[in-house]
This record gives structure tokens, C-alpha cells and sequence, in this order.
């Protein structure tokens, strides 16, 4: 694959979903960037060592990334964009391996779990967990055993030129990552858009003091001007035993008046308030 | 430890925080037994193998244990009591290991994110992810080499008679997990009752169509009968992308008018709701 100037970071190794996600959202002009962590590819970005980056925040089936959410509070990032990838899994080895062949399959936990009936159909095959997809792939391409595979994507196959033996091993077809698309605030990148119009969503994330009815008085800011919420997260408080912070996904632009009429009313409540990002819906079309 | 006769199911080897809940939960009738798995401890206890289990379903720090959410729905299992244990990190190596040999340390990637700034500390010491704390210990005590060590709780330490080389080194001290006792319904497990009046708290799951402002409405019937939310959780719908079903934790009998009448309400929305139990609070003295 062509690389083009924009220096994405992404977790994992060249031919991750992540890798994918990055050159999906920004077009040729993208250079996807491997890092090991999900902390390293915060810090790059941070430390404007890349660009931007690109991280899942959430499986249509596993559901949150929950370090992810943890990150953006950690980092002064925006969210630029958001994109919804279908994940396929495929059984992948090194030329010549055939599935009668395979002993021993690694992959990333999630991953593995997404393929449970496949590998439950086939007992003889032993689980061991890795890092990352794609670097279970390359792993096995270098090691050159014939009893080895991995569960990756179609790139990953191609990048470490490895053969796809079993296509599409995923319990759920309807199987989807949301990634986002994060940078410095007043970061010079250019999104490529599509040609139609489509609704902004805004992110955010919120605290209260903690007392009977918050969280629903919370919500009516949003709930009174008709604005749809398409995601709550909750995470613990550090420090604060059983409080939690929450973070909101919501279908609107922060700058419209009507969602910062809500936001305001938001603020007269809460503790604290940070709008992480307003960007293009990756799946509504705009109805205004 | 010496043990009673009523077999609780528990995820890790013997001396996991789940083993020291399950006996603070039940007292001396207690007889926990390790399961390699969250999934082996429902089944065991599904398929009246065990009398019981003792899972965590939240710490404090790192948040939801989203795999038990889960299996919450897959089995069905009641909630009859919840308990608050604090998590005290602990390095642990064979007698005669002192810190200055050793170069590795094992345990449960929850614990050793928990124990950061002393592993940042201590930068020769290189850091391996296990299934589990207590087995951890188990096996640097079975490998019997002079530089390994696991990051583990006191318990663990005397069951396999290791020594505890530096105590409490987590980063924060305000860690408690939350573990939930379940049984199946109609159970005749009698659990040990604290003397004082507690409040009874009630879990529920339930799911709507997704339509702007259901969530809300959805809390409106708790929160317009002043009723407590202690936790909210959403989990996505298997197949049904960017759908979630939401789980509730309430302050309040399932049995008495107030919530009863909070849950047909619920119930004039929801597309289902199931009660997963209504049991003692952990914390909260009965105010009524």
C-alpha cells in the first residue's frame, strides 16, 4: 500500500483494522504509523510526533473500548471524524499451511471471541492470544512453522503475503468497529468529505455530584429540545469510589444554537464539562 | 482456610480476591472452588454444580467487568447479596527472593495497570500478563527461580506460603471492587446478615427501540419517584448495530409499591425487562 504525508498513529501492526480505519477516513494523503499502545499513539499525537490518529472506540458486538474513553480525558484532543468499518475475520497462514495443517491460531482476544463457533467447530486447533491481529500474522509468516495460523484481516494476509484459508470465520456477520479520528485542537488536517450532506454529532463528557435523579435532570437538556443521544458511556471516577463521569454521543452541532442552548443548561448542573469533538456523522444523513 | 459446605464458584485460583469475597460473603459455611473462567463459573452454578458464584462485576478504578454484564443476560442467575472488598496490591515472591533480584513479575493486567508508578519505578523489573493474581503467585512459588515475583493479595501469599517482599504498592488506595453473589432462582441459600437495617438495592436490564429521548423517559420512571440510581451500564444488542440493551442498579425493594410501580411504567415503554435480583446494599444503611 502507498503511503501519502499525513502521519496517522494507530495501535497495532500495519494491516490492523485500525490501519485500515486511518486510510478509509483520510484518503491517500494518509501515512498510517504503527505503535504498540494505545497510550503511545495518544502521546504521539499529543507530543505532535504524528499528525493524528486513528482508534476504535467501540464494537457493534464487544461493545466499548473502554481505555480509549479513558485516553481522551487524559489527552487534550478533538475528535475530527468518526468512521463504522465491517469487520470480516479471516483464518490466515503461511503459503503452503493448509487448515488440516493448523495447531495453534493467535489473534487478539476480541477477535478470538468473535470467532467462537469456527474455532469450537474445530477442537483440534489451540487458542493463544496476542497483541493485535495483524501481528499475529506476521508473527506466523516469520516463525515458518506449518502448524500455525492467525485471525486478521484481508490486508494483513496481503501485507505479510500469507494465504487466507478460511474466509470470513466471524459468529456475527453484522460486525462493525466505530472509529474516531483524533488531532490537536486547531490542527491543520483536511478531512476528505463525501458529496452528500450529513448530520454532525457532537461528543462530550460530563460530571455531577452524585445525588437521587441527576443523571435523568442531566439528560433533559438534551431530551427537551429533541436532541438524540446515540451513545452514554459511564467510567469510575478515580478516587471517588462508585462515581462516575459520562460521556455522551449526540446528533447535532455544538456551535447550532439548539445543542449549545442544552449544553449550557448541561453546565448548570454539572461539575465539569468537555465538548471532545463535533464532527460528520458517519452514518446519519443530514435531515435539517 | 478451612471450609464449610456450601460450594461457591469463583473465577481464578485459590486466594483470588473472588475466593476472599466469597467467604467474606457467606462466612464459614463458604466452600469456594476455582473456576478457569467467568463462563465455567455461570455454567457450574447453571447446571447446579456449585451452589453459588462470587463474580466481580466492578472495581472502583478500572470500572465495569464487561464480560460478567454479559453472561448476567446469557444465564439465569438471581442477585442476592453485593459486597465491597478493598483491593490491596501486594509483590509477592519464594522465600528468600528479595526486590533487588527480581526481573520479572506476573499477575492479571488489571492489577499490574493498578501498581504503574511502582513498576515505573522500578524499570528492571519486566512485566508479564497472567490470567489471574493468585496463580500468579502459585506459579513463581512453582517455577521456584530466584528473580521472579507476582503482584497478588496477603491471602495468596500465605496459601502458597511466598513472602510478601513490598505491600500495598497500588497507585491509588481508594480501590474497591464490587462482587455480586448469584445463585439460581429459588435457591435455598441462606446468607449471613449484617445486625443493622440496610437498604435492599434492585438490578435490572432492560431494552427500547432506539427513538430520541428514550433513555430519558426510561429514567423518568425512577427519577419522578425519587428513587436512586446507582449505576447505569449499556451493552450492545448481539446483531442490532449501535443498539444497547441497559442495566440499572437501584437503590430500593423490587417488592415494595414504589419500585413495583417504577417498573410497570418502565414496562408501558420497554421492549423487555428482566429483574436480575434484589438483595442487601453493601453501603447503604436503610433510611426508611
Amino acid at each position: 500500500m502507498t503511503n501519502g504525508t499525513v502521519k496517522a498513529a494507530y495501535q497495532g501492526e500495519p494491516g490492523a483494522f485500525s490501519d485500515m480505519a486511518a486510510r478509509a477516513m483520510l484518503g491517500p494523503q494518509a501515512s498510517p504509523t504503527a505503535y504498540r499502545t494505545f497510550e503511545d499513539v495518544f502521546r504521539a499525537v499529543s507530543e505532535e510526533e504524528a499528525a493524528c490518529a486513528v482508534v476504535p472506540i467501540e464494537n457493534s458486538l464487544a461493545g466499548s473500548v473502554l481505555k480509549n474513553y479513558d485516553l481522551l480525558i487524559e489527552h487534550d484532543l478533538t475528535i475530527l471524524g468518526e468512521i463504522h468499518l465491517k469487520i470480516i475475520h479471516n483464518l490466515i497462514a503461511p503459503r503452503g499451511v493448509k487448515l488440516s495443517d493448523v495447531r495453534t491460531v493467535y489473534s487478539h482476544p476480541v477477535a478470538l471471541a468473535q470467532c467462537e463457533r469456527f474455532l469450537r467447530a474445530n477442537p483440534r486447533i489451540s487458542i493463544k492470544e496476542a497483541y493485535d491481529t495483524a501481528g499475529s500474522v506476521k508473527m506466523v509468516v516469520e516463525n515458518g512453522r506449518g502448524d500455525e495460523a492467525a485471525v486478521a484481516s484481508r490486508s494483513a494476509a496481503e501485507i505479510y503475503d500469507a494465504r487466507i484459508i478460511v474466509e470470513g470465520i466471524e459468529d456475527n456477520p453484522r460486525n462493525y468497529t466505530r472509529f474516531l479520528l483524533l488531532a490537536l485542537p486547531n490542527h491543520p488536517l483536511e478531512i476528505p468529505e463525501s458529496g452528500k450532506p450529513v448530520a454532525r454529532k457532537t461528543s462530550l463528557v460530563f460530571s455531577f455530584k452524585n445525588r437521587a435523579g441527576a443523571l435523568f435532570r442531566a439528560l433533559a437538556a438534551f431530551a427537551l429540545r429533541d436532541i438524540d443521544l446515540t451513545k452514554i458511556e459511564s467510567r469510575p471516577i478515580e478516587g471517588r469510589p462508585w462515581e462516575y463521569m459520562f460521556y455522551l454521543d449526540l446528533v447535532g452541532d455544538s456551535q447550532g444554537p439548539n445543542v449549545r442552548r442544552a449544553l449550557d443548561h448541561l453546565a448548570e448542573m454539572a461539575e465539569n464539562i468537555r465538548v471532545l469533538g463535533c464532527y460528520p456523522s458517519a452514518s446519519k444523513v443530514a435531515e435539517e
